[in-house]
């Protein structure tokens, strides 16, 4: 399994993202801060990965916390939460997550239990997500394996793989899964600027487990399902709308046009921890718009003329009337959404006791 | 006006285009060895701008043969030829000015010309070439500066600009003939991978001429167009084939499909010298694949992992229903293409007194 985030006594490791795959680095934070820094300048990014590290970064806080008494030490622990909160706005996995470890800290602070308890539930709690990621990554991929045929040629976009999560991925867990039951399955990855997740991560990570992969730019997909040779197109999301519309990361909506233009199915793979049924449609959603620099240079290279503007939003919104699918732990949703998704969502919410 | 190319004395004078916008260093070609490696090498490269510097270093080439008697030349100058037709398959431009060279070379040799006289001549045909292309660019930014609107948010693909011509630009051109006649038009420019003609020519060039632009990833067009922020798009072309199918850079079939699936008027600007009535449809235009490092590398800094293939065509093919209307120096041809495609090639051989 690929080392994307783990605990290791107080500090919580990340293999630091923005140097793969040139080098393997990993990035050791020691504080709350410190993960907030790492979900900020993307160490770790992929949102199911980004709510896992929240947790765990709330959970360390809590933890090293010189408080005194349980009172000081909520309000402590409310300001980890909006720091965390604040780190990017996009990815609903992370107010999601910020929001299970508030619960958690209630439902102990309620019961009168001491710092030292407190910690230990949130250490608890993080875990839990932790471990709940991986075993919705794997249930996506088992449930999403069954609809790409023997022999098909997939493309995706951007990384929503082990890199994205905390193991396995969800896209690249779907690939994963039909290609662990036997199926020969040929992967295409857009490069995805400007961030190179596909370029940098994707082929980095399939390539380590011997699956065949084909970088492209994102200009050569259309080219490429216009000669009938991409069958099927399946990403992440970083937000799903309560319709059915997602967001994911710039160029989803592109690759969603060309596929709806072939005639070539479009899933989306997200846990349900990335519905936002408080959302009622894509447009809704918030869109971090991410430094200039990303654009225009790479590394220290300048791309770009002095005076040229430059826009770099970093997701985009990919309506629902695009997507064939969206595979999630409990199943594949399909339309009409805003049924489909409400159900899957309300399905966990009573079988773990809660209100939807 | 920006030197594209230029002949000085003996020499073959081109800014480097692999450099800019970091660097403004300029390659002088001394033999059309020098001159085909240049644009092999994308030292130069537009289809236009190929053209001319194929016609430039054929007349090169006979100027400093030292070939025995107009017999040895005439072999001498097939070779030069034939090394000029292999540096680059796609632009048919290439080819319309080999052709044009051969034409006056054939007519010299038979009127039993010197080698001086048929190097004068070829001279003269090559100044030809490349005045005409500045007048079709002038020709075609008059024409295609009417469907501009004021206040017009245009977006261009890869750079079909002075950079990719003799001067002034094809799509560059007509909106720099817009932004002249007083026009307010802000550019978005494609960055345009692998070779970043966008982010590093268009923009530089544009900016230069103090027009508002703003560099964006490839992914972001979709978005911009689906917020109503794109009112046109115009791009260049490599070759427009009978029935109005065009290649040219790749991405552009993706603008395409998204203008499309937008509602956006989507121009081609080219000279009637990328007009290849000899080729039916798009799909037997021959697409160049070029060198993996483009898009594995960017410098010495490589992106992708070793182990991941790659997939390098540097043109796509937009089928002519995608096409608004295609603006050249003889006004905007519109659909049905194949009658006014060939309308306007056989305008202009009857006008020159040639069998179309």
């Amino acid at each position: 399994m690929l080392p994307t985030i783990d605990r290791q006594e107080d500090v919580i490791v990340m293999v630091d993202q923005r140097k793969l795959p040139g080098q393997e680095v990993y990035v050791r934070c020691r504080t709350p801060q410190e993960v907030a820094k790492a979900i900020r300048t993307m160490v770790i990014r992929g949102a199911p990965a980004i709510g896992v590290a929240a947790a765990w970064g709330i959970a360390l806080g809590v933890r090293r916390s010189t408080a005194k008494g349980t009172r000081q030490l909520a309000v402590e622990f409310q300001k980890i939460c909006d720091m965390m909160a604040a780190t990017r706005p996009t990815a609903v996995n992370l107010f999601w997550a910020i929001d299970r470890m508030k619960r958690v800290f209630g439902e102990g602070a309620q019961a009168g239990e001491s710092a030292e308890e407190l910690a230990n539930r949130l250490d608890r709690e993080a875990q839990k997500i932790h471990d709940e990621d991986v075993a919705s990554c794997r249930a996506m991929g088992a449930h999403g394996a069954e609809m790409l045929a023997d022999g098909s040629r997939v493309l995706t976009h951007c990384n929503a793989g082990a890199l994205a999560t905390a193991g396995y991925g969800s896209a690249l867990g779907v690939i994963r899964a039909a290609v662990e039951s036997g199926k020969k399955i040929a992967v295409f990855a857009d490069e995805t600027r400007p961030f190179l997740q596909g370029a940098r991560l994707t082929a980095w990570e399939l390539v380590r487990d011997g699956i065949n992969t084909t970088v492209i730019t994102e200009s050569m997909a259309g080219p490429l399902m216009r000669a009938g040779e991409i069958d099927a197109v399946i990403v992440g999301a970083d937000r799903i709308a309560a319709n059915g519309d997602t967001a994911n990361k710039i160029g989803t909506y592109t690759v969603a046009v060309l596929a709806h233009e072939h005639n070539i199915p479009f899933y989306i793979a997200a846990p349900l921890s990335t519905i936002d049924l408080g959302t009622a449609e894509g447009d809704k959603i918030p869109i971090e718009e991410r430094d200039q620099r990303e654009v225009s240079h790479l590394g220290s290279a300048r791309l770009t003329p002095e005076g040229a503007k430059i826009r770099n939003p970093a997701f985009d919104v990919t309506p629902h009337r695009y997507i064939t699918g969206i595979v999630t732990e409990r199943g594949i949703l399909r339309p009409p959404y805003a049924e489909s998704l409400a159900a899957a969502v309300r399905g966990v919410a009573q079988d773990s006791g809660l209100k939807a």
